[in-house]
């Protein structure tokens, strides 16, 4: 898997990840041979509806759901937080708060600006602290019986923090809301089991761990009473309708089972490559630092925040020097505005723009982390010798 | 192309479609080795946003439509027809009510259902005549200055008739209303050539002309004030929020390339196919009626209505016989409920429960026919033969 010295070492598995080999080979028959529809009553839709019927099942298990039933598939992890939350608030009309993470992901905040500034919600947005960490007390503040849903991410993007959402559910659970976490980037790196929880829904993205891109699927426990936000046929027991995209959903189904396979690979494998990484160039660039790395992070996530340089140069160099990296979230990207997770972080402004995403998966290797540690300390470098922020700071940069 | 002797004769191409191997090949690179997040900023992610934009030209000629930018990817024609519908309706949230027709895809039927129900829209709903030919003069009738949006399909899924949509959108322009068509069927069958049309915003599936299952797209003409129904990202120019699908996109727009080339063997020799069929069938059936077949049908499409069978009969036992075929849409199967299409049609009460679609595509060759035709007629035969309807009509069942 370890890709050849030729090509490029990808650190950027939390935008995307490539597909396993082993998934593309599950989903092949899908695409030229059993291509039925699902809905059709001969024995090609038959072999359609079977393969969906096996991969629910995968997913079922990857993420602990007490039934097969809770598993709603869908296009992608936008789609499913954007469902979760519009579904919640159909259901309870006369509540009309929600409250969300200073740090969640586009799909949850721009849905939920677009709810206040259109439809009257009130959103209470809970900040993190310079590590990270939820404002427990602000959040237990917010809960009311006027709130209609909690979103909160199970695990954060840019920084790779985890959030405690089996406890906030249940703070939720108390005053009648219903809990939805986007597990985007926790899906598939991390353990979980939502038959334990007070989980109601949970949105997860199949490319963020190996398996196709635009497909998804929404957990919606047994006991909510769903609104569906795209009508039409029966498909998904009426939760989601369109034809049903087999093959891309027989490749969430592989790449759950990969992935709980690999959930021990993650925490060792993965976790020390990453540690490594961060440490190395901890170690030898001065005026940086690890975002997040004081909680509880994915194995796989390090996000340096380098002062005195602009992440987006510091990309495109590594990209030129053969390594892959992402400037905070790729969904944001576009803009050239600060990270809104950053700034809820309270980055110092000398480093606010020089954030590095350093994201790792599975495929990784020794060697990869060989070359990224190459070729760092030079770039970050090399900018700060070109920088007005460095020069105008008149920052002697310390470098290993 | 054609399928081996031992293999099923698959005639339920308006349900799905077989990948195209040329279309599988042009996905594959997009699984495991360009398989970049298109917003992301190193040379991966601008191999995927590349891959993206020569679709969206692809797409853009199928269409005729006018910039590649009016093209936004989605997951397939029942959300393009969701989101149609939902944005007219905020874009003019002073209009009220909605045409649609009486055979319109459940994608624009439950839409709307639940629309009248819950959120008090009127729906008006315009019937056809028994050759499926809708009604033009109540059509005029319903057009006001109070209706945000026309939705009628371009070709019907159950009969393949085809309905004057650029002369519809024509008069809705008259009053103001936007116009949408379901062009599920017909995109990747007939030409369409939407710059010269009123048409504001047409949906399309892949899978429905070799394409992938999991993605379409939504045409937007520029004029429109559309609003996006997935938030989050900025991707699609902030239409349609969620990491782009490349690989299936790709796909859609590598089918879409195809279906172009061969819209004259669609005309030709797919036709010729499907007269054959026809023909051959009435030859042999009594009581047995090739609906839509006095309107202007697509030339892949024939439903033929058997009095005094049961069509989900005919239909498991052609699959034994080892053909493919369909009972009504796909899409409302699994409930017993005579199809709406037929009942808007008026299908005679014996006949109703009765229809068959035979559905074709660029992949079936004279052998299938002649297996086809091989077929069906004794199983109509052997089915009527132990019918009750067929007892109590008293019907002695002509046979050829």
């Amino acid at each position: 898997m370890t890709m050849s010295a030729n090509s490029h070492v990808y650190l950027d598995a939390n935008a995307t990840t490539a597909l396993d080999p082993r998934v593309l080979e599950a989903m092949l028959p899908y695409f030229t041979q059993q291509f039925g529809n699902p809905s059709s009553k001969h024995g090609g839709g038959e072999a359609a509806a079977n393969a969906v019927r096996r991969a629910r099942a995968q997913v079922q298990k990857l993420l602990g759901a007490d039934k097969p039933t809770e598993i709603v598939f869908n296009s992608g992890g936008t789609e499913g937080a954007n469902a979760a939350i519009l579904a919640a608030l159909e259901a309870a009309p006369r509540r009309r708060e929600i409250i969300i993470s200073a740090v969640e992901h586009p799909a949850v905040l721009a849905l939920c600006a677009y709810l206040e500034k259109h439809k009257g919600i009130r959103i209470h947005v809970i900040p993190v602290d310079r590590h990270g960490w939820l404002d427990i007390d602000a959040y237990r503040r917010a809960l009311s019986d006027r709130v209609a849903v909690v979103s909160i991410m199970w695990a954060n993007n840019e920084t790779g923090v985890i959030f405690p959402v089996p406890e906030l559910a249940e703070l939720a659970k108390e005053v009648g809301a219903l809990f939805h976490s986007d597990a985007v980037q926790a899906a598939g790196k991390l353990p979980i089991d939502l038959k334990a929880t007070e989980i109601d829904m949970l949105s997860l993205s199949a490319h963020k761990f190996h398996g196709p891109k635009g497909v998804g699927a929404l957990y919606v426990r047994d006991s909510v009473r769903f609104k569906p936000q795209i009508r039409g046929g029966h498909q998904e027991r009426g939760r989601r309708a369109g034809t049903e995209n087999v093959p891309g959903i027989v490749g969430l189904g592989a790449a759950a089972e990969l992935a709980a396979a690999h959930f021990d690979d993650e925490q060792t494998r993965v976790r020390t490559l990453r540690d490594r990484l961060e440490r190395g160039i901890l170690d030898q660039v001065g005026h940086a630092v690890a975002l997040g790395a004081a909680a509880e992070r994915l194995p796989n996530t390090s996000t340096i925040a380098f002062s005195f340089i602009e992440a987006e140069a510091a990309v495109m160099l590594l990209d030129r020097a053969g390594i892959a990296v992402s400037m905070g979230s790729a969904c944001s990207a576009g803009s050239f505005e600060p990270s809104h997770v950053l700034v809820a972080m309270k980055v110092p402004e000398a480093a606010l723009r020089g954030a590095v995403r350093f994201s790792l998966s599975r495929h990784n290797s020794d060697a990869d982390i060989d070359r990224a540690l190459a070729a760092v300390p030079g770039i970050v470098a090399k900018l700060r010798a070109i920088s007005p922020f460095g020069a105008e700071e008149g920052a002697p940069v310390a470098l290993g």
